[in-house]
């Protein structure tokens, strides 16, 4: 590993601490840097704890053992689920009674819960738009005013088998895509894509924000359901991303392929129905100009995976990273409904002209479920295109994938990686490898200005924090009351 | 190289006469096989030639200068064309009245001019075909008795600026593509893809093959036609190819991206028009249900570029690459339109269930217009789904790009490949490099059966004979008055 690291040249490794190698670059020579740490943190009773869990295989009885069958059983289920497009739904509250709880004013956003005075600043920001969409205040400040109030509840997306990419947030009006796992049976819901630009989903919420998702609603959702009413057996989400994988996206921060094979899938459908044809050119000629456009399916597809890999008594498989701007959070697959959670990293990129590294926010998405059902970190090594986020070289995608071996379960038969010759993506994260190894999970994302409004202002990668991962270990060791 | 064909493994590299490479072979010992032979192919007299028309480069008044600033010329044209997809013609004729020159019946073929009596098998029931899909014989044996009487005349399309794959034949009443190269201005055509199964191209010509191409005639070309007239810029088809060099495809053996692409182009103008809906979704579902539907837009998009490479005077730069299932024929940019031409070489590969090599045609087809311009077997590094037809691992296919370097004058800009940390792809096989390193130009290619109406039985790679450079080689020297 640390050979293809310098791609075969002598140079310098630097394990751990990234101040180190901050000297060696000013020297100027080679250097790679290797994100490790001792196992259990560098805590001893959290290595003894790690070690009753990890056990022995040959002792059938012990707790090691009982964890592997359980995730055995749990990436069994997770290679096994298949993601299908259903239907749009044209309003979230048809889906989601609770976004009236009480009759109370509800919205959801990414990550794990957190109150409003808490929220960054974009996500602030997205509330507010979101509030104006619905018409619950006439200017931001009204919005604020009530928001500080507390008119409004708030609900993480993945409480309600949901995921949004930045702020995430959905409120009653808008349109949902419908996906169903066509082998569980279980249901799952994402908001639409947004296209680029000024968006809610980065904080912004001018008129024009506002109009492009009357648009979404009025035009491009009745469209797309439209489409998916003239075919029955609906779109495979888990076909396209496979096949997207063999097309240089990892479909997280790369889907130009996955749109156009989505675009391809819908286009005969809608063209073929009694759908307004200007409208229909509209909706079809927006996903062909949203290289994006499939993220938001490809994080429902993995969120339908993961929810039906959640819930394996003994698994410590994580089902869900997700991030509110503030904290990061991951759920455990034999730890029900409880996020264990760390401050974010912020992640490090390239940045569009104008910005710089101290104008990005703290990790944000829920779109981190994809690196839970192996995709984008997981699965760089499937897109050299982005390799400029991550130093340059596709060797240096392709040595992300392969860390990534070190802290799964198992490997995934139908994502297959080119560049690996072939080999199956990492597939099912373990807590337990992740404190083991001290290798955090890596995760391609989109980073979105500090302040809201400003939008997106580049694209990089970020590590998932170690205290999720040894928070995590403990309640488990707690759970299975095993006790260091 | 030599280090990269092996994966850095000891073994033993085969150089030259493949004879000797099966005893190696069957002593288990890896193995690479380079093919190479000897400068000016073993001809010292050729070897002289070559000299002379090499020259040196501080010899500016010599001729190899002289050849070497016309082929900077000719590259300059060709990386600077830009084809783009404008229209379609309903009928052929309407494009061409040489397919009624004099009132005689005529259809086009691909390769070099070749007589009804030495076409191979394929080609003779596309011929057929043709025949009965225009009504000028009412069954297989009438058609064939009228061809044998010399009713019918023939033309190669590289005549008329068009290509078309495997037996390539063009009727009179067939739909064409219309491309325009938007910096040179020249036009070029191409024949619609009929899509799997047993088609005319294969030389099938039953019923269900007749039925295919009216239906090409009467719903997808006007379909596609109707889409084109609400796209006024037309389609860009070198920016899909350029794109698709980076989703997995080399756009000749593989076009699954390009595909993609081309519906994502003109799926939303299909939808808009007032085009009848049933067929607007047959035609998009024909499409999207055929995953090479792209290869005649890749191959008359290369014929564009290369159509504006051809006529530099003194230029060595390979302008066509054709074959007509019996001899592979090539033209030079400095050369006219005369056709260098040698037997055919078989193309090896991976089989269909039930087929092997000794059911395999000779090479066929205009498809290797791709190769002139830099796609397929030159681009091979693109796509590593296609690395079973050459051997299984990625490092192959890189390599046969590697390779493709020392026979080609410059490298593309525009067409990145990321397996070659987005090098430019070869750009201008120069007639010289050939003959002199003795690597032969190799082209991805579908292997059909050699008799009449089996169709495809599989794909692999072929290797252009070296009979055509050395014969265009000593054309040169004559040309330019130089002789060894």
């Amino acid at each position: 590993m640390t050979h293809d690291l310098l791609n075969g040249k002598p140079g310098v490794i630097n394990v751990g601490l990234e101040m180190f190698a901050d000297g060696v670059r000013r020297s100027g020579a080679p250097l790679a840097h290797l994100d490790w740490r001792p196992a259990g943190d560098g805590d001893p009773r959290l290595a003894w704890t790690l070690a009753l869990l990890t056990g022995d295989a040959s002792d059938a009885e012990g707790t090691g053992s009982r964890i592997d069958r359980a995730n055995e059983k749990a990436t069994t289920r997770m290679l096994a689920a298949r993601p299908v497009l259903m239907d749009v739904s044209l309003r979230a509250d048809a889906v989601w009674p609770q976004l009236w709880a009480g009759g109370r004013k509800t919205l959801t956003h990414a990550g794990a819960p957190i109150p409003w005075e808490r929220m960054c600043d974009p996500m602030k920001g997205t509330i507010i738009g979101a509030m104006l969409y619905e018409g619950w205040a006439k200017s931001p400040e009204e919005a604020a005013e009530r928001l500080a109030r507390g008119e409004v509840g708030f609900l993480p997306n993945h409480d309600i088998h949901a995921v949004g990419p930045m702020s995430g947030a959905i409120s009653p009006s808008m349109p949902v895509f419908v996906v169903r796992n066509a082998t569980h049976g279980n249901m799952t819901y994402t908001n639409f894509s947004e296209g680029v630009g000024r968006v809610l989903r980065f904080g912004a919420h001018g008129p024009d924000v506002i109009e492009r998702l009357k648009w979404i609603a009025v035009v491009l959702a009745p469209a797309i359901k439209t489409a998916l009413a003239g075919i029955p057996d609906g779109v495979d989400l888990k076909a396209i991303q496979s096949q997207a994988l063999l097309m240089g996206d990892e479909v997280h921060s790369r889907n130009a392929a996955a749109t156009a094979l989505f675009h391809m899938a819908i286009g005969g459908a809608l063209a073929g129905s009694g759908f307004d044809r200007a409208r229909a050119r509209e909706a079809l000629d927006f996903i062909a100009a949203t290289s994006q456009f499939f993220l938001n399916l490809s994080m429902v597809a993995s969120k339908s995976i993961m929810d039906a890999t959640h819930g394996v008594e003994a698994s410590s498989i994580v089902t869900a990273i997700a991030r509110n701007g503030v904290s990061t959070a991951i759920r455990v697959s034999g730890l029900g409904a409880r996020w264990f959670e760390a401050p974010s990293d912020t992640p490090v990129g390239l940045f569009f002209p104008g910005f710089s590294q101290q104008d990005a926010n703290a990790d944000l998405g829920d779109s981190a479920i994809c690196e839970t059902a192996g995709y984008g970190g997981q699965s760089l090594a499937a897109s050299p295109a982005l390799v400029q986020l991550v130093g340059g070289s596709v060797a240096q995608a392709v040595e992300y994938t392969r860390e990534m071996y070190h802290v799964t379960w198992t490997r995934n038969p139908v994502m297959s990686l080119p560049n690996l010759e072939f080999a199956g993506a990492p597939a099912g994260i373990d807590v337990r490898k992740v404190v083991d190894t001290g290798i955090r999970p890596v995760v391609t994302t989109g980073i979105a200005h500090r302040l809201a409004g400003t939008g997106q202002i580049g694209a990089g990668i970020v590590r998932v924090p170690m205290g999720c991962f040894t928070q995590a270990l403990r309640a488990m060791a707690e759970n299975l009351g095993v006790s260091a």
